[in-house]
């Protein structure tokens, strides 16, 4: 199971605002809508938008018919500004993309054909890497699940989100594996139901205990004993162990922290963004009130005049997480001090 | 502005599960409609279910054709019960339907007609004192807010909720004409968004400023300080100032004790159920799983086999409420000898 393809030097992915009435994939024939793909949440994830715009990068340039090095260099560094401007918070489009133009400035003085070899190669590597990164997290994450844990999740942070298996949900899975009696609760992720659509979808597909629930019941199940931890991905973590992720995980945080239930952030280095000092500064994606209004641009629930506020992501600050799982082990607070030692430390 | 309306021995009520869409009246033709309008939620709100399940008993006997008067009150008591089964959380539809069970008993030897007029004037009676109690709630919950108040709402406790202008919301009516600058932010209320259809309908009609967003957003509001007080309605308060309330009122509240923010319930005394001793002996609806994973019955957003979890109202515990407005003052903590002077002082 993946999100998205690559095969023949083609690039396919899973409509994910299909998802789950239908399973529509469609191929990615060039920037513009590879562009769109992402902005529109046909693909979205974190990990996953990053090797998904270096796969577009290399669609986008694979047919260029020039033999003129700089000029080559100059118009791929457009699509992949172009690219990185597409949506603001998570860290993992800017990462990926940037691992693209690194490469490139490396190689001014190569001949076209080979930097668009050397372009493939890099977004081959950036996937394979995600597909390692999640393994590791979910093997390093299994150390805080025990058999008969009841765990709630917010948005999708699975395989519909990353390369691999994913990256809160990944280590679910793995605990699946090792234990026999695990089951989970999905938030359904209002606005756009990531939770619903994607999570339910996925986690049934793969025989595992879901229910799904409204995200405002959340709190309501942890009165009540029902939920003993919860694990969510990141769109990006700063420097202090601030975390940016989907609208309505700071809401979890805050009643995880009230009801003394642990609260685990997974994700790979690549989501960790160590220019920035505390989550304050991540810019928070607004996007359109219709998404609020107009149900999945289908049922209106709203009076059309009224206004709405619409943040996709919201900033959990560093106190209320009991610990970031990533790629390269597992940091505890104070989250600053031991940030610094993981990333130090190779 | 009203939801429900009496007019020349007839019953009349928008169908609430058309709004924000259409405004449609519909005529209560009898007691299984009226029982279908409560179950559905066509009409709703704890007052006003109350209000409404009065004059349905009145509709289910005014043709009634036996002039015996056991046989009549037997029947009529049948209806009475059958309505009081019909939502078990709000209190008001029990307590309105016991004053006409009360009724009944004192009038054993009465000729039939008689006692249908006295079940009328006993149902006006309480929509009358309902339009009392909504603005004696409005005027005590004024002195909560001052010029320049963000106040968050959620699900709706407006005029849609009762026969006058609302609990929660009549608060924010009345300190709208006493104030210029007062702003609202309204929780969409899933699963069956009533802040999305009624209260931001409600309050646009009025020309009141409003925001609509997920409930999932309210921390991030909270945490960016966004939001200065919180007015919630509720559908039964226990003699120690536990309440029940729609669904994700008790994640509301724990975030706003997270962040220091007033948080206020406005309730009549018929909401007061001092028969029980704290929340956690409230029955608690649980409601059809659809209403999660097909939106407002009509747009599906979760795969067809996935188990869902759909209560439709939590326990918010006294300790997160500031104070509780009611119609006969304010109550304060500790709360179980607040009420009780309230009610022991009558």
């Amino acid at each position: 199971m993946y999100a998205i393809k690559f095969k023949n030097k083609r690039l396919f992915y899973i409509d994910q605002t299909k998802l789950p009435l239908k399973e529509l994939w469609r191929e990615c024939k060039g920037v513009a809508q590879g562009y769109r793909a992402i902005k529109q949440l046909q693909v979205r994830g974190a990990p996953l938008i990053g090797v998904f715009a270096a796969y577009c990068v290399y669609i986008g340039v694979k047919g260029f018919g020039t033999n003129d090095c700089a000029y080559f260099i100059k118009q791929t560094k457009k699509i992949i500004h172009y690219l990185k401007s597409c949506r603001p918070t998570a860290i993992n489009l800017a990462w990926a993309l940037g691992r693209l133009e690194s490469v490139l400035d490396k190689h001014k003085n190569t001949e076209v054909a080979k930097i668009k070899k050397i372009i493939l190669d890099e977004a081959n590597a950036i996937y394979r890497q995600d597909l390692q990164l999640c393994k590791r997290m979910a093997i390093f994450g299994c150390d805080f699940i025990k058999n008969g844990d009841t765990i709630l999740t917010h948005c999708n942070a699975g395989f519909l989100a990353t390369a691999g298996e994913g990256t809160a949900l990944a280590v679910i899975y793995e605990a699946v594996k090792k234990f026999k009696n695990i089951t989970v609760y999905a938030d359904e992720t209002r606005p756009l139901l990531q939770g619903s659509r994607l999570t339910a979808w996925e986690l049934t597909k793969r025989g595992i205990d879901v229910t799904l629930i409204c995200d405002n019941m959340a709190a309501y199940l942890m009165q009540q004993g029902k939920i003993t931890k919860i694990f969510v991905g990141a769109d990006r973590v700063t420097a202090n162990g601030d975390i940016a992720n989907k609208i309505g995980t700071y809401n979890v945080a805050v009643c995880a922290k009230y009801h003394n239930i642990p609260f685990y952030v997974v994700a790979p280095f690549s989501t960790f963004d160590l220019s920035l000092d505390c989550g304050a500064k991540i810019p928070i994606e607004e996007r359109n009130h219709n998404e609020i209004k107009v149900i999945l641009n289908k049922l209106k629930v709203a009076p059309k005049n009224v206004k709405a506020y619409n943040p996709a992501f919201d900033v959990t600050p560093n106190e209320l997480i009991s610990a970031i799982i990533t790629d390269r082990g597992i940091v505890f607070p104070p989250y600053r001090a031991s940030i610094k030692k993981l990333f130090l430390s190779r």
